[in-house]
């Protein structure tokens, strides 16, 4: 039997009672330090719960749980137990090794712990379902880019972004905490920025409403808000740390922020304003321009109609009067769409009046756009 | 003091030691039941380890949780805990609570629990970063509205849908479980089948692929995965239930879902497939029609040109063989800004070709587009 427990964000003391139940009666306890927090007290702490010292807790390294051979090994005669920092099947690591052991007719259970992530958002005082995608950002600059797009997509819908920000920890057999590497996260906004310079969506500015979280769980946990300019200044110590990108903020959400975190700035700016989906770029570039084409294209026709007879070319003219008038409301009609939300129509539209505008340019070999 | 404990999702085992620390220095532990599961002879476990008797643990219901000021009265001068199901800081009310509480100077501090979240993610060993928003369903067909569009938004972005469904505590001073409301998983489905009727975005059918997590936490956890139609016949059982509307899937969370869950069908069929964006709908639809307007078009000019003379009407129709040439060229960009994913160039140049073709409908006054 393999039983994955989670420890929760609270050191040893995160166990619930149904695990410290389980962690007695298992012959064999490895505890998993990469993705996780437990220091040497914590290993001892798990040991005198699970028994006083009759069992050996056992630190193991990431490679050992993703070769995970021995785990498995053991698991088809003994109680093992894999305990795993926070909610244990967050790290796809240990799905995949219970997905292992199922194949391998291996009884597994779970043990859920309170989870970083849960954790982070509850602090926060944000509502949990208006976050979009969770992502997580390494050091190496590709990796910003990819956040760049998440925080992007969640923004359009409105939703916040939680960053995971990486740690981890270089050396495995030391507890010294110099041993472990954390993002900082003045640097990972740096990088945000670095990208909006490349990617000009919009984004990130030194006006963004940021929520830097650190230490979630520890006596030390801290929670700052606050415009990126003003977040510049701020040391936040320690890892883990993350980031959240607040959305369109629910005035209970505003509140929450002012009163339970270290808030430098209103929480009243939403980051979702200067995020403009491309359609509406283009609807309120487009619109002001084929408005100002049809007004020309218009005073070409009347002299180019009044310099002629009756009939002929100023008869044509007449014809393409009417499709002045039709792209006149297509352009509002595009501009309606847009305010109702309804994108893809606002583009077609517009799109579509363009095409009515340049077909009389075509045919009359002239162009009604200022440059 | 106002202590939030989370109790986690196993009963009062799911309390950490940390939080049984906190509730033996406790002067009065609240139980919330409205969203919770905490039953009668959990409240007594928690009594229990609280102090042994010394220390009721009182039944509360939503609204006194809501009301709150007997919580935060009681907190100005002694040691409060409020015990939830769960992760105490994803409902709303305790989040909006605990905000009340610091603006009143009452001290808080959270005790994290397992959330139920997490834990139906972790267990369907789906990867938690591609899950988008979380959303609720209740039992309104109202309801299903707003979950149809968040399934939609996130499987555009290849995103699983966490879908947690409806249950209350109908009588909160009785824990008969017929007390208990659980929306049923086939009723769910049913409703968003109905929504995709209506809306027709090619979300539903009898062949998407959901997973069904029913009491995860409980001793009689179970998942389910497999088509909608192979899902029709199935007893779910007491609730909780939450539904998986899964994205597109690696292949690691395929095998984890083939030995993970209850698996009727094989996890392979990717529900983003079926879903088109608007834009991808759009030029799909009209650009065929429109290379037939424009062959249409094209025969009428050409009949009408070569009944005139060398001037006049047909020197016209020579300039609109032009316009008719562009309409096909932007025909072609629309198709290919699509495949490249460039969906809003894509719309506006199909629309831009509309209107190119109906400019020399309007001038000629023959309606070129096939009904």
């Amino acid at each position: 039997m393999l039983w994955f427990v989670g420890a929760g964000i609270n050191g040893y003391r995160g166990l619930s009672l149904a695990a410290v139940e389980v962690l007695k009666k298992c012959d064999t306890i490895y505890v998993e330090r990469f993705t996780s927090l437990l220091s040497d007290s914590d290993i001892r702490g798990i040991e005198s719960v699970a028994g006083g010292g009759n069992t050996k807790a056992v630190h193991v390294q990431r490679w050992f749980v993703e070769d995970g051979r021995e785990i498995l090994e053991a698991a088809k005669t003994k109680n093992v137990a894999l305990v795993t920092y926070g909610d244990p099947l967050i790290a796809t690591t240990h799905s995949e090794l219970r997905a292992r052991a199922a194949r391998n007719s291996i009884e597994t259970q779970v043990l859920h712990g309170a989870s970083g992530i849960s954790a982070i958002m509850g602090e926060s005082g944000l509502h949990i379902y208006k976050f979009g995608r969770t992502v997580t950002m390494m050091s190496e600059p590709k990796s910003a880019i990819s956040v760049y797009n998440t925080v992007f997509d969640n923004l359009l819908a409105g939703a916040h972004t939680l960053i995971l920000t990486e740690y981890r920890r270089d050396d495995d057999n030391d507890n010294n905490k110099k041993g472990l590497f954390f993002l900082d996260p003045c640097q990972a906004i740096r990088m945000l920025l670095d990208v909006e310079r490349d990617q000009r969506y919009g984004i990130f500015s030194e006006e963004t409403f940021v929520v830097v979280a650190s230490r979630v769980g520890s006596d030390d946990q801290r929670l700052v808000s606050g415009r990126v300019k003003s977040l510049a200044g701020v040391g936040f110590g320690e890892g883990p740390h993350s980031i959240i990108i607040t959305g369109a903020l629910h005035f209970t959400e505003e509140d929450a922020l002012a009163a339970l975190t270290v808030n430098l700035d209103s929480p009243s700016p939403d980051n979702t304003r200067a995020v403009r989906r491309m359609s509406a770029q283009m609807v309120e570039r487009y619109a002001p321009k084929a408005k100002e084409a049809v007004q020309q294209m218009r005073n070409i026709l009347r002299q180019d109609g009044g310099g002629s007879n009756s009939s002929g070319e100023g008869k044509n003219n007449k014809g393409m009067f009417e499709v002045l008038d039709n792209a006149e409301y297509y352009i509002s009609d595009a501009e309606r769409f847009l305010s109702q939300g309804r994108h893809e129509l606002a583009v077609l539209s517009i799109g579509y009046a363009e095409g009515l505008i340049d077909a009389l340019r075509f045919q009359k070999g002239i162009n009604p756009w200022n440059p």
